[in-house]
């Protein structure tokens, strides 16, 4: 990811092509697994993080809707299939080496995307330059 | 991370002292990494996706300047140490089951933070329901 460059690029293409390229040469982890940042489409917020297998991705991009690999259960997730909480994805992006995944969704249902209630699973802050650390909540 | 919870609470409190207490209890993974997300935080852009280590976190926090951990150099990484790209940390989120990370940024130097030049790693898109799937450029 960035500029922190794991990639074994040989296996995929050129470094150039993986960078610059049109092609999706997506870097899949030691598990088979990227990682998938999902931000509301009309406020930025930062909702989730999550992974996507091959599948996922490939469901993900034919659909328009979020699905994710479920790392807990081990298996594919269209996020919201039982919570009605359904992820419309409006962009997906990647980056640079092609490890990371974003994506921009309107959610469905409630609204929600947290298994808290929630919003955004990002409901807390840590206060800068504290020491011990804790946590506060987040205004919104 | 969300829904998708597979943290062993045990070892760091009750799953409810990790979702709703004010202690922070960083659910690292088997590399001892969280995964940190960082977004501008004036545009609300994702900039970057990369790691922290136990010591990136308590220096950011302490310092209110992102480190994190380089897998490729296996080592601490001072962001814009070397190129002036420091990343001032505005806000500072963790998320439900405490295994992710958001910062939000400003940043130095020049505004960068992809190695490529650009100022987010994200910088292509995936268009949504087109196969076989291809990258695009993005508007900005």
């Amino acid at each position: 990811m960035t500029a922190d460059n794991t990639t074994t690029s040989a296996a995929r293409g050129t470094r150039r092509d993986i960078e610059e390229g049109v092609a999706l040469m997506p870097a899949f982890d030691g598990n088979g697994l990227l990682t998938c940042v999902t931000t509301d489409a009309d406020t930025g917020e930062v909702l989730m993080v999550a992974h996507m297998n091959a599948e996922a991705l490939e469901r993900t991009i034919a659909s328009g809707e979020a699905w994710y690999w479920s790392r807990s259960r081990q298996s594919l997730w269209h996020k919201g299939d039982t919570s009605g909480q359904i992820q419309t994805v409006v962009e997906m992006r990647i980056d640079c080496d092609q490890d990371a995944l974003w994506i921009k969704v309107r959610v469905g249902g409630d609204g929600g995307c947290c298994h808290t209630g929630r919003r955004s699973c990002f409901y807390r802050k840590i206060p800068i330059g504290e020491a011990p650390a804790r946590l506060v909540p987040s205004d919104g």
